[in-house]
């Protein structure tokens, strides 16, 4: 079949683009390529076949994926064309993260890998290696990973190539982001929503993006939807997701890379018209940007039939197209002829090392793919100019006197930030459309949000060049900011709390790259991916128990400590003081969970600070009869809403038994409560046990799932005498405070759990108990008659417990007890 | 502005679809729906305003979505009226979720709620009631919930409403499912990606999706991508996803009404056109089945302006147009104003009833949409013809004398069942291209693959009309089952273990909405959700680091006990039993984790039955020394690959310490561990100890991540002794048997545990220490040289202790101790 490169409605042109020179360089890169992934595959020794091949050449174990290889090289061998043609600085997404041989070969080919590898020397020996270490023990993955050089996107979890891209070329004007997404990957939700990704590429300040969909025709075992769909309706859908498509399709390699280069070569230009306009001209409206529709063959150049069975061009060469190679001769012959096919002699020279022509394509020095600091994000990253807090921090006369929202307390911090980077343009927020939901309004104040559609009158805060960026799709704030950060730029994903578990996966393959990274030492730091998780569960009195999931929190503990940080800030200082700390850190994920809600104020920005500098600490304010000795009982929270029931609880029993000596704890980093050999954070037994004692009894509010608690405290001396109240599946609620009781984590219940606890409490402990069940069936009744909670709750406020003349005293500063971290 | 209803390519026709009187009543029962949708908003009390309105009668909260209720009346009133016509059941999936006042209103309307809820009566009183429950105290959720007649969708998390609108269609050959899709959801990955499921539509055998894609325009804050895309690119994108769009568009309500009921009209022709054509004539190409685009104002006909400023058609009616409406005269009299606009006393009778010309439009009986029995999916459902498990199961002449891969083993039974259900077609296996990868192609044998695009010779397995649904995102095969199963059909996901995490949010619905379903008397079960997780985490030798994520069954643990169930069978027998139980339940969430490599038999079938209804047991023929007396030591295992470990350990110690009385116990069931309070699955004290011991160490080899078994066994006595070994994130690795020495799961490192753990073995504990150590270090230097596992290791079998002559003795009954489940 001769290969068709139809230039948009345009029709093809006619004439080469390609000289003969040029053309035999094209395809001698990329038979060297083919030749390379190929040998990764099979071959632990004899790179250049230079003998005829033996059992002992070939890996005991075949594991990689061949059938997407010849068309990543292809891909690559005209990025290298059109780099070395325009001189522009690019990265590539591979969507096909199986690829991975493909990208090794051409790593190795423009000299990236041995610059980043040096054992893996650019000559005979070296390809031995870089053979012999593919997909074996102690060697590299066989997808695209942190290891490959120019990576910052690993495909073995479909989907998320093309959010990445635009991620990536946002704020990098100048950068071109080729992404090959494979026609597997396309069926995905998230890669069906990110080609909408251009209603949000500013052309005037971001970079382009250049999909190109690679239409190989399968996956694993079945053909691809929008491989077999009619051309026409596929033209339809890439025109529909407003691109303006070029296509290259062919099984002849030559008239292939004829389409290819002059598709590239329009693509380029369209780019540079689109840009060139938008920088002179001033904007108009949103621009078709090109995308590569490229049709080849799966599997392309290798064993068209084995055993008379057709597998090139079909889902048979998805992995090994040959096996049982080591066994048997047969099998071993196919393979060599193969491999001979692409006449590795004429490639390389007699070092081994690639001979000028396969090079002749190949751009120089951070130019090459595998070079690109682009794609070594911390390389660009620059610290934040974080506003000093005191601007922003909420004045605390005394614990509980005021309240307010803790988001809407952070979006100033937010907003100056962003208003010091408008220049820099290196920070952003994302979320699907409840920035204003989640009170973060005062953003916009500061800037607008990305829109590159039409505006109309009634619009408010949409802006070309907006810094907020929102869609109603958790993947696409997540992968934007994924590839934001991967590339060294900084971040916040608002999200509520429930649907941030639509991105599970998404993060647990974002940490996964993140504890890699970090082991490889030419990676440099990255901006932490930072979660402000909001709208949380304890608050969803309109919107009931779809709403309600705290669980994200478990999911990311359960992944690499060195990569993760939770924390649960009680109030709008510690709010303010912790994001001030994750916005400096690096390679971390850290997950925030904050209301939106107003909430009463307990610290001062001060106290707020050691309290967080400690992560947790026990809140002597808030307690009774700590006079030296141990407390008869512990009340611990996290978060929010239990620290208001847990301090209203405290304030119940210092009325209702006096002499009952109660700590008060409050924990704002949740990993400071594992174990030191668990987490960095994680404290010492002396210090676990300063704060939580050794065997009083500990009741605990939690934010969550009530387990976590238990499964990051288990190893405590305590851990026997601990009772934990949280979160429990019980369908919908319409009153804040009935969120509480129907989860029995309400203060009534709090002292209820205290009083069975507390030894020695008999008979003043049924009375007790008796009020407490009497107030929450008050509470039951009330609020079926009037909708809302008891004014006693809703106007519930903190009592300082020996209050002075000036109202301060009964005050006491945060104490520092078990403090060290 | 005058409506158009473009009818698809042939351009608009003139005549007038509806005659004056049916106009007028369509338009009567639209407001009618319109006043019913506000009034549950805002009252609670004087619900057709006869007398003033007065602060008691507003609701102290107002907690409700307007925006969207207006076009969801609309779709509603038309759907009667073409259902009416066309007398075909019919269900409608409302996507924009938060517009259960519009489905409320609807459903008491037609009657249905009535019938449901007795107390909700359709007169004033009933009017009443329905207003005051609507989001308040012991009332009804805001969204369309379980609770709502004739849903089988929660909008809460957006994204899903057509893929379940495909899953309830299949198999249902005359049911027509309408499908809702708001703009907002439009930008969702798995919204996005379900456009594709008509390519997977059997027009033969499976009902007709109708979507209706309602472009009012604004999210919560933002316009819409689909409702500000050039008009053009919208009817692009639509033809590209294969539809064949028909235009509603108007703000004019009687222009409105005669352009839907034209596009409905159209609509029901060319459904009705397709399948007769494919029905009568046989299948031709895949049809372009129609798809509706409504584009009416958010908020329509609510408050144009509120203080001068725009409301109607814009994100500011969103929720509630018009607040502090209890406060302030003035908004009092704009909310009287607004619902009077509606002509209450047109509309009902002095009773409250709807009059007749509100109910013109209305159908009958189960044709009513709150009254489908599709909706309600358990009156269809029937018992699976469940085929003998002898047929399949493994012969087992010894424990670990032979191998098999229990996922084929389990294709076998999955296969039969197709093919007793050919004829009936109310069972289905879904899954990502995954089912042969995941060694269940004998499915194969008894059915193909459903797929309506063109079919190429060198395809296999393609079938118009093919029991198993491949297609590469874990959100549709979720989304489809969704569907399936909730309409009361039966079905299995298949699906790689660490990529399910993709659709951890839409399990999380699933699970609260079977939970909440089960409370409501009139919802009849439904067939459990399986999953088939393989591919797991401990043989991912190519696949590596992203391809490791046992978390799922944690994130399941998380939701309603009542609703969740976690299987980790340890070989093929087992495998069955677990699927012919799983298969059989009603209600559930069922997650089995089963490997697809050949793994060791340990069960024969009957064993495998006893031990799997008990669901852990003690093996006392992989013990040693269990004379009666408790163990030194139990030896705990769940999953294949840690009981394999488990078992060499057991072994080992024979050998290495025989004097050492060992017990093993194996768990099928996870949430038998649990308290019984906590599940209803969960032993009681005395079975736990009965296994564990109250006081004996006990080293637990665990599929997943290892604190979960912590986080279910932390109140049982032997808690404190409990060493637990499991999945660490660890980084890549490429023989199976690094992949456990890395995660300190191998039996090595189990014999470690065990001689660092029970006390009094000294010296003879640190000679076995260093043989294990060595061992450790042989097995890796050996794989860098030879890629491979140790021959030792690779080869390793099962001895029994004492083989008589039989070669069968030394084997022994599964041991019932500790059984009573």
């Amino acid at each position: 079949m001769p290969a068709e490169s139809a230039a948009g409605q345009a029709g093809p042109t006619t004439a080469p683009a390609l000289g003969a020179a040029e053309l035999d360089a094209l395809e001698a890169h990329w038979r060297a390529a083919c030749y390379l992934s190929a040998g990764q595959l099979y071959l632990r020794a004899n790179p250049l076949l230079r003998t005829p091949l033996e059992p002992a050449h070939i890996k005991p174990r075949l594991l990689g994926h061949w059938g997407t290889c010849p068309g990543l090289n292809l891909v690559h061998t005209h990025l290298n064309r059109i780099i070395s043609a325009w001189r522009r600085p690019t990265v590539c997404i591979w969507g096909p993260g199986h690829g991975a041989p493909a990208v090794l070969a051409n790593s190795w080919l423009e000299g990236s890998y041995s610059e980043l590898y040096p054992d893996v020397t650019r000559d005979e020996a070296g390809m031995d290696r870089l053979f012999a270490q593919f997909s074996s023990p102690g060697g590299v993955p066989s997808h695209v990973a942190p290891q490959t050089p120019g990576s910052l996107h690993e495909g073995g979890e479909l989907g998320y190539s093309l959010a990445h891209a635009y991620g990536a070329a946002l704020d990098n004007p100048d950068l071109l982001v080729a992404c090959v997404i494979g026609d597997g990957e396309a069926e995905t939700g998230p890669l069906a929503a990110s080609w909408h990704g251009n209603k949000f590429l500013d052309p005037l300040h971001d970079g382009a993006v250049l999909p190109i969909l690679h239409l190989n025709g399968y996956k694993i075992a079945n053909p691809t939807v929008s491989a077999r769909m009619p051309r026409e309706e596929l033209d339809r859908l890439l025109r529909g997701y407003g691109h303006d498509p070029l296509y290259v399709r062919g099984t002849e390699p030559r008239d292939v890379h004829e389409a290819m280069a002059r598709a590239m070569d329009t693509a380029m230009e369209r780019i540079a018209g689109i840009q060139n306009a938008a920088r002179d001209a001033g904007l108009g409206e949103r621009p078709r940007w090109p995308v590569i529709v490229l049709e080849t063959p799966k599997g392309w150049t290798g064993p068209a039939t084995v055993d008379g069975v057709p597998v090139e061009g079909t889902w048979r060469s998805h992995q090994i197209p040959l096996a049982g190679v080591r066994e048997d001769p047969a099998r071993r012959r196919e393979l060599a002829e193969w491999l001979l096919s692409y006449r590795p002699e004429e490639l390389f020279d007699e070092r081994g090392a690639p001979r000028d022509q396969v090079l002749a394509c190949v751009p120089h020095g951070e130019l090459r793919l595998g070079a690109s600091p682009y794609a070594n994000g911390g390389l660009h990253t620059r610290e934040l100019p974080l506003p000093r807090l005191e601007r922003f921090a909420v004045p605390v006369p005394g614990p509980g006197r005021s309240r307010h929202s803790p988001t809407e307390v952070l979006a100033g911090l937010l907003a100056d930030l962003v208003a010091a980077t408008a220049e820099r343009r290196d920070f952003r927020v994302v979320g699907p459309d409840e920035t204003a939901s989640n009170r973060l309004q005062e953003l916009y104040r500061a800037t607008g949000k990305t829109w590159q559609e039409a505006v109309l009158p009634v619009d408010e805060h949409l802006d070309r060049h907006g810094r907020v960026m929102e869609v109603l799709s958790e993947h696409l704030c997540q992968g934007w900011l994924e590839g934001y950060v991967l590339t060294g730029r900084h971040g916040v994903f608002s999200c509520y709390e429930a649907f941030v578990h639509i991105v599970d996966s998404m993060a647990a393959q974002h940490i996964k790259w993140l504890k890699t990274a970090a082991a490889l030492p030419w990676r440099r730091p990255v901006p932490s991916l930072n979660y402000l998780l909001t709208s949380h569960v304890w608050r969803q009195d309109h919107n009931g128990f779809s709403h309600q999931d705290p669980g994200f929190v478990d999911h990311i503990l359960n992944k690499s400590p060195d990569v993760v940080r939770v924390y649960l800030p009680p109030d709008a200082n510690t709010l303010l003081s912790v994001c001030d700390h994750v916005l400096r850190s690096r390679d971390y994920v850290n997950v925030v969970v904050a209301g939106k809600h107003p909430c009463f104020d307990w610290l001062s920005l001060e106290e707020a600070r050691a309290h967080c500098a400690r992560g947790a600490g026990i809140w002597s304010w808030a307690g009774s009869g700590e006079t030296g000795r141990e407390p008869d009982v512990v009340l611990a929270c996290a978060g929010d809403v239990p620290t208001r029931e847990i301090l209203a609880a405290a304030a119940l029993l210092r009325e209702q038994l006096p002499e009952l000596a109660v700590r008060v704890v409050n924990v704002v980093d949740m990993t400071r409560l594992l174990p030191r050999e668990e987490h960095p954070h994680g404290m010492p037994d002396h210090e676990f046990d300063a704060l939580f004692t050794r065997d009083r009894p500990v009741v605990f509010a939690y934010h969550g799932y009530p387990w976590l608690v238990h499964r990051v405290a288990y190893r405590r001396a305590v851990h026997d005498q601990l009772h934990v109240r949280g979160y429990k599946e019980m369908g919908s609620t319409t009153t804040p405070f009935d969120m509480v009781v129907r989860n029995d984590m309400d203060r009534f219940r709090l002292v209820m759990d205290v009083v069975d606890r507390v030894p020695g409490l008999a008979p003043r402990a049924a009375a007790v108990r008796q009020r407490m069940a009497d107030a929450r069936s008050r509470h039951h009744d009330w609020i079926r008659e009037h909708g809302e909670d008891l004014p006693e709750i809703a106007d519930w406020e903190w009592q300082p417990s020996s209050p002075g003349p000036s109202g301060e005293s009964g005050r006491q500063r945060t104490d520092a007890a078990g403090g060290s971290a």
